[in-house]
């Protein structure tokens, strides 16, 4: 952490108090006491780097509970190693606190840190905290090792690929919905809790992602939506891609308010913070896929196929395709 | 860079014509298409990672040039490289953007980076940018390379060891007054210009550092102020220090501002911004000091020597010691 004493409260003890301990389990991090970390080369492994910001207002509401602000931070982050087939290492945290935030806030958001760190297998290595008179604003540098040369890339996708993906789509942007009004009329409070919690912890697929990696051929996480994420991968790919709407996979909570008509398709395969994996697979690994799936318990299936031609199709089960207004994600 | 469309601008747009530039020379970064990047490892050498965030009204005036604020925001984080003796590689940035912030000053900002990667060989390798109702937010984690386990400490500080500064101290404490203030009242408007540079635009030591890796015992940069560096070395150490406060290397600027007193010698060593180093080691590296100070070009002062205690004592020419009313730094 750097040192600069720019916060009303005593920076220092702050970091000592709060932070240090998440560093404790590396001792390349030199318990944040000089500024900087140190990362030991791995024999035949790559470090993948990767970060994501999140601004209150933005990506969050100020007044969410700071020790699901500080899991969802890093579970965004993981979600991009898991895209990347990448054992979690370690990560950097920036931080820049209003000047109202209290030592109890830190407190139980450096409580959610721990509790993702021991999780998911990940020690904070460094950073730095900062005052501003703005919105909350925190940064974080995810870094984890994948086998040398071998990232798994959004590149390269091939025509004839099966497109999977994991868990259910759509739940987060409901849950949002949830979070901003409270509830979604006609839908029970059963379900809503559900979606809630889906869009405020994601559940990054790191263990399956790290057994995938030697059996796809590319993958994202899903964290602008469905149909603006797989654009990512045909556009990289040059290739394009097909995806039948009956297939999508959906919770229960989700199936019901797309009964309801809360919502259409669209806005599920539109909206953001899935942070489930998307990927793609020749189809001679379907066995080994499902067997897979079965094994690590994690849900997977299979929604499309990439063809020849750019751009996405999605096709109802009249073999009619829709059209998405806005295939990208804007936050609230 | 992560994909969220969540800015009135196009972000793809953004990213693809100002930063994908930025990342070219490192194929690792994929160009930015791939939300991370890789680093191979390279052989017997570790990995150093650091990170400083600046907050605009806090780091930074919102109206100061957008390609001063880059490079800036670059070089406070190659000159904690720099205090590691790391050679600089890869950078992540990640940039919160209030949403009035226009495609030529975001051109100017990437300018700014391409200048200063240039300068010191380094390149984007990632990063993410979002929006914020808030003041800009900026979050540069830079990573560079030491021998397997020889990265310098801030801890390594040993008793009898010289005490040495690099360049001038001070100046960006008095620059940061004619920023705020216009002018410094008696001051040279020469003067004055050169100040107001040595706040706007550090001067890391990066090259020196490499060389120097191998003659010292431990390293800070200062950012917080010399009086508080060198209380984070000791501390760190264990050990205690003597300043000769008449030994500090001043620049003409900052003497002329001290005859004015505009400022006392205190001031000068508790402002920060300074990004000089600040290392310890032993007397018998003397002459190899002084002879590579000269074929660098860097200034290099022996200010004191480490000792037996705790914290510092600032001694003047009558061997009165000087208290500090705050040792610590505060952004303006």
């Amino acid at each position: 952490m750097s040192h600069n004493a720019d916060h009303p409260s005593d920076e220092f003890a702050l970091i000592a108090g709060v932070f240090a301990p998440l560093a404790k389990a590396d001792p390349n991090s030199f318990g944040l006491t000089d500024d900087a970390a140190v990362i030991a080369p791995l024999a035949g492994k790559d470090l993948v780097v990767t970060a994501d910001m999140m601004v209150a207002g933005v990506h969050f509401f100020a007044d969410d509970a700071p020790d699901m602000i500080a899991r969802k931070l890093m579970r965004v982050n993981l979600s991009d190693l898991a895209a990347k087939g990448a054992a979690p290492h370690g990560y950097i945290l920036t931080i820049a606190l209003p000047r109202g935030v209290t030592m109890p806030w830190l407190r139980d958001f450096a409580a959610g840190l721990a509790q993702d760190q021991a999780e998911f297998g990940i020690n904070l290595l460094g950073g730095d905290t900062t005052a501003t008179d703005g919105p909350m604003c925190l940064s974080l540098t995810a870094m984890g090792w994948t086998p040398h040369g071998q990232m798994v890339r959004r590149a390269g996708a091939q025509i004839g690929d099966d497109i999977y993906v994991t868990g259910t789509i759509g739940d987060a942007a409901l849950g949002l919905i949830v979070r901003r009004d409270g509830a979604i009329p006609g839908l029970s409070s059963t379900h809503a809790e559900f979606l809630l919690a889906r869009y405020l912890l994601p559940q990054p697929r790191n263990r399956l992602a790290q057994e995938l990696a030697g059996l796809i051929h590319a993958a994202i996480d899903i964290s602008d939506g469905l149909a603006a994420d797989l654009g990512h991968v045909v556009q990289t790919s040059a290739v394009g891609a097909e995806i039948q709407l009956s297939k999508i996979p959906l919770s229960d909570g989700a199936a019901a308010a797309l009964d309801l008509r809360a919502v259409s398709i669209a806005d599920l395969i539109s909206g953001g913070d899935d942070y489930e994996l998307l990927f793609t697979a020749p189809s001679s690994n379907r066995p080994l896929l499902a067997a897979l799936g079965r094994t690590t318990g994690d849900k997977i299936t299979r929604i499309g196929r990439i063809v020849l031609g750019k751009g996405v199709v999605f096709a109802d089960q009249k073999g009619q395709s829709i059209s998405l207004k806005r295939p990208g994600y804007r936050h609230f």
